[in-house]
């Protein structure tokens, strides 16, 4: 067998999944042993499962919604609306529970051990299924997640192609579109030094035939936004780097990439993903902020939005209300990854967020940005290495969906109350003053405030009330 | 005793020096015993230590540099002229040892206990009489550092005026100059919600006004830049705070301060010292990006430069080198607090840098820059809590003078010698051809680059050799 | 005046609140102005809060509890029983809002200024009418917290036996009683080098009589516990360090304690403090696992528990349920204090816990352990330094009781529901059979086991159900 | 295909490296093409590179050493007795660039991309003759890199028991043995909830069965250590775990461990190797004072000690020195796994050492312990994912000899000069007295201390002079 072709085979498996194994052919579990392998194969891959109902917060039973309500209006909006929902491919149907010290764990139904076509194909039915049992309306790829990687780009493109077109079908009968689209320029070792920021000019080439290929194929199924997370574009050591080439380069890429959205009459949101660090020791687009100063610089603003996902934005120090914070002020709140990590370890653990209070904070800002539209929630989230049942992907949504929903209604509740919203407009009532204003207008110089300093002497400075504020936020909870 | 003026007696303290204690009255210890409390006592206050010579790698005397020879030539410069050391007034002379658990533990035989006009002016002259043995020509320094407070913004100026007068004259006679001044906004319990920040107008001015005289002092003493560090500028909690307003207020005050630096013809160059937190849970000046965003945002970005703490640096994630860089590579490199934290805890430990191989990398950065006038490194540095001999303070500025001048030979060497510039300029060779130019140009757009890609099939990858970059850099040291 | 009289006055305060100032004489805000200032002065000083009581959670009073029901049963034990709450007397009496940067903030009516003995008494006055109206029966102090340290060890002694005599007196109309108290033996310039572990002999005897002192006057008010807190047991460096050397010592030091304990006939529990570091670079009892070791290694393990921080445990890299579960299993769970730190800062905040979910695993480890009496929740947690009102003292403690009360019925809600129980024990079930129970009882050698091994083949290893136990857990709060 | 077949082909990979990939059938690549791809094809693997010889600090030439010469004494022993390097069979052999975001890079030409018994003895051939060209006489490896696993267990035992023939013939010709062996007891998904900690008694007793079969090949190979690293022994949530029951399966498995290695007469040393996470969130070893209270507590201190790794060390908050001190002054110091985390990331980068700093306050300890041996140095460390020139497997390992081996000469240097070593000494001078004696004897009472106390008032507390610690140390790297 040739290298390439071998390579080939493995590559088609997403980001955190390096092997896949399994008795092929196999079938959905409930066929016992008698299966079909073509790729039309058309039974129903989670027979055991039924469509996730609303129940209440008193429901005991796992496989139910006990705050979520799709319809339920809060705020003036259906909550179906302030979340906008989305599944991720790559976690849900090509994570295996591969982690660096040990091989995958997830052996579904479903899966053949291939990274065939026929295999892709069964791949997208069980992830259609998944959406409407789940009721969710949105969905989130990477070009090679959906479809085999090929000998060629051409034979890639292809292949994407193929399973695209099933996709389109998938999508006609249901209101299920892409909240957005991507291309993975991580996996391959071509992509090893980075995609747009790579030492080698020939892959910034490929990889810029890949993004105008994946911007192709969101558009084509109607996809809302495009997603840019350069988990390679960054560096492992200075010592080795042109980090100011390499950045021109990601700007150059950038240019491009929003010219042949216009001229191909794509009109989704095209959105950074900040991630700080891993797989790479420094990513240039480090969190909001950084990735901001980068699209002002090079005079990209006006062009894009950040994806903020929560776990990227505690890896940088931060927290994710106050990544989303930052993302709305400088007006590039796009889309959030709702997942979570964990407090205690150093990388990525893309957990689902189970967390009612950063759930309410979350939705603050997303009140607060008048809702995320196009953008959404993104369960950019997977299961642990350890949980291998089926049902464990129904329940790990389940429980984000409700958790989130906790959010969305503590925020309201706070925000009809207004106790909490009071506690900080008395803090700054001083600047409703005519001093003021003239200092917001931009009227009040060094001088004036000098000759008000003087004629004040020494002020009273009011308690920040942070114990009176945790404690209103904490009873909502 | 009246509130404010206890307070004011108290706040004349710098920073990291709240108790300052020892018998009254002091005087030099050489003097044995017999002193003259006055202000104009003009004796010998480092009677036991010599001014400070370089004796070359091989000497053994702790108070003899090893490396820094200061009118020595590296790289068609003399090493004086690449470093611009500076020692800072407030960890040398106002730093107590004094720590969250612990009280001051530093006597310093010149301290009488009091923070009198009288003090202040005698601890001038101590600083002057350090600077020259030390062989450092420029010192830092905040407003209330170097002069007591007042019970007013007038008795405060006044205070403040009698000791630059002090210094004035104490300057005539050597070539010292302040590298740079900035204004203390962050001891007085007035600050605790920030200065430009704080939720109480009446506080902004009186920042405004303190600003005003700072700039003033700065400019009469012909300081060659002014800082401004925003310990007190961020949130506790994101719960009682406006964000988007404290920044909008942030952006008016430094809006101000550049027209207030223009009408009074100061030339000398604005510098933010971003740091992540401490004390603040949160500063809005986090790292360089962030600060360059801000900027950018509100149109500030010609008008500030940056000063990068290597402390600062790793306490946000990032190597000071990588700090150095993004400042560089944003147009904003303009100063270095020289310093370095302990990589096992998460607070300012404001240690003097001995790590030869991180000087080495800063040097690089510094180097690319064609140096840092008109600024300069700052010592921002202080003695560990339990070192309490006089000679300390001269044993840690030369070990850290001694460290940078490694540093600095080590980078000459390396560039000099070229072999690691050549890893690094061959890693990138791809991109000297002709599409390496037209990307570079802006002239490749994504359908010409996806031919491109076609045509050329899997490209090789080369390695990114950074064991081998390692083994030169570390065999340079 | 004399060094080490000013150094006197100055180290009267307690660790984190280096200055105290305020009209002098002042007196409880509500007399206007008109007061005496005399020690046994017996008015009201919280005169606007009343007694603290028992609302439900609708009360949208802040000063009230919506959780915390003293008298209700829970589990079979009343909630006042279970939880044992303490405050601490630096951070409520002697905490005044400095920092590193920056003074004090807090200028309390009932304070003038001094650290008289007079206003230890009026303090001491203070501490029990907010113990009354918050409901709490016992409190925590530092032997100079309550009295003003003196020019000898003598002076220091007379000092604090005559606020002990007030304590006595104050305790004897109630059933107030301390939970613990404990020796300040990090505060003075003279520990800076460490107590048990100074490199001066004389500091380390210093510090015996110190600790003699503490653990008698605690055996005096009824204390039922005493704590060891090493903030300067470690080291700053391992250069000048010789640390083997220094761990004896403090193990000498130990063995001291235990053999007078017991000789004066002080039944009370002998308490560690593991914290990481801060001030210290590293502390010697890191975290509980490391005070284990410690323990065991000089045969200490059966006259000491642990007195587990929250905040420490997460700066030592562990949730605080692991140090709780870590302490419980080695049979050395014996205190808790109360408290949370931030997740994104370095240094330890001691904020009130107000953290439903992290509440609720704290109570899995203390139901586990059957209570922790003699031990308690001792609230080692301050207000933020921008508060600064009298009655955000009060908020603070309600809202850190009340979160504790919502963990512990949450956590009994989950034990008596029992699902969460049920994931764990079915996950173990396979452990509850003949091999499992012979393993367990150290009879399967490892030729045994091969051979089962070889019998049974591949073994199916069942899902961790991680989301499912996540998602009971959740939905419990 | 079966699954289990696919499984068995996949798993053969060692932890780091999921995805081999290479032209089948391969060979060497100086042969151009045509090889012959059976087991016993013994040509040269490195044909380019010679045998690495030391040509002192001024060599530029990258494939010699300029500081490690193995026949020189150091303080009276041969450097290579100091350091007894062994090489990672799995990071050097088995390491194939994969990464959580990535697939392999690596493509050695002596690789054909399968698992197979051949390619294993192939590779174990390339391990021999590298460890010559090195000059490197000690190899560690894991069961599970040097053989393919099997359908059952007896397939796997068998499959071990024909490359270990191979590589006792290899041992034959040379001085080279394995420094230790130890199983893989993380990769394989069976493992997933733990070895000898899984929920699953089936589970423990395979691992048993693994380990006795990796004790029993270490000590044919004439193995002098066998390692334990409890990778998967530990939690991903307390939630679902009983955490109890766990450390007690731990303990009875080393329980059986020691008593099995006894009665096989294997006379090498346990180790534990502490980590504080990664893969598992939280690793029951998690840093070498937690080891040892495991060790105590279950009476096993006699019977084990300590494989430290420096990137271990780092990610649980101690520096490398702490960890090797902290295992020293335990009795436990008994290998050192040789590598380097990078400061500013959270997970395991297992990078090369290149500090000469830290080297040399690994050699302080190494030298106290008098030696490792029968332990030695490991090199735990790997090549940066980029690397992936054959040339740069030499390079990493020369780079790490020679950093270590500047480590020895400096730490050698510092001792004879002794500087450091008086400052020391002097520092601690005060317990060089009859009542420092009397203490350490334990026969000062805290009444004769109280009476010392009394008779000496305030005492002297003198400088730590760490920064005079510092100047010497960084003089002499």
């Amino acid at each position: 067998m040739k290298k390439v072709g071998l390579l080939l085979i493995l590559l088609g498996l997403s980001a955190a999944s390096f092997l896949v194994f399994a008795e092929a052919p196999t079938c959905p579990a409930d066929l016992g042993g008698k299966c079909d392998d073509s790729d039309d194969w058309k039974g129903e891959f989670f027979a055991g499962i039924p469509k996730i109902k609303y129940e209440g917060p008193s429901s005991k039973n796992p496989l139910a919604f006990k705050w979520y309500n799709a319809e339920e209006e809060i705020l003036g909006k259906k909550m179906k609306d302030w979340f906008r929902f989305s599944v991720a491919f790559w976690h849900t149907f090509r994570g295996t529970g591969g982690d660096p010290f040990g091989a995958p764990t997830k052996f579904w139904p479903w899966e053949d051990g291939t990274n065939s076509l026929a295999m892709a194909k069964r791949r997208m039915r069980a992830n259609f299924e998944f959406l409407k049992k789940l009721g969710v309306e949105w969905w989130c790829f990477h070009d090679r997640d959906i479809a085999p990687d090929g000998q060629t780009l051409e034979e890639a493109n292809k292949n994407l192609d193929e399973v695209v077109e099933l996709a389109e079908e998938l999508q006609k009968e249901s209101k299920i579109r892409p909240l957005w689209g991507t291309a993975q320029l991580f996996l391959h070792p071509r992509y090893m030094h980075g995609a747009a920021t790579s030492s080698e000019v020939g892959v910034y080439a490929y990889a810029a035939a890949q993004v105008k290929k994946a911007i192709e194929v969101t558009h084509y199924l109607g996809g809302e936004n495009y997603v840019f997370w350069g988990g390679r574009e960054g560096y492992q050591s200075l010592l080795n780097t042109d980090m100011g080439r390499e950045l021109d380069h990601l700007a150059r890429f950038f240019e491009a990439a929003v010219a042949y959205k216009k001229k191909i009459g794509f009109n989704g949101t095209f959105l950074i993903e900040p991630k700080p660090q891993e797989p790479t020791k420094h990513q240039y687009d480090w969190d909001a902020a950084t990735s901001a100063n980068f699209l002002r610089k090079y005079g990209l603003i006006g062009e894009f939005k950040l994806n903020i996902e929560c776990n990227h934005a505690t890896l940088s120090g931060h927290t994710c209300h106050h990544e989303l914070e930052t993302a709305r002020l400088n007006g590039l709140l796009g889309n959030i990854d709702a997942n979570s990590g964990d407090a205690q370890t150093g990388w990525d653990t893309d957990q689902f967020l189970t967390d009612v209070a950063e759930a309410t904070m979350i939705m603050f800002s997303v009140i607060k940005n008048g809702g995320l539209a196009p953008g959404g929630f993104n369960f950019d989230a997977k299961l642990r290495r350890e949980s291998t049942d089926v049902e464990d992907l129904f329940i790990a949504h389940i429980s984000g969906m409700d958790t989130m929903a906790r959010g969305l209604r503590n925020a309201a509740k706070l925000i009809e109350e207004g106790t909490l919203g009071e506690v900080v407009s008395k803090r700054y009532s001083s600047w409703d003053s005519e001093l003021g204003k003239q200092i917001e207008e931009g009227k009040a110089d060094f001088e004036y405030l000098e000759k008000k300093a003087k004629e004040w002497g020494e002020m009273k400075v009011a308690s920040a009330k942070q114990e009176l504020a945790e404690m209103i936020f904490q009873s909502a909870l």
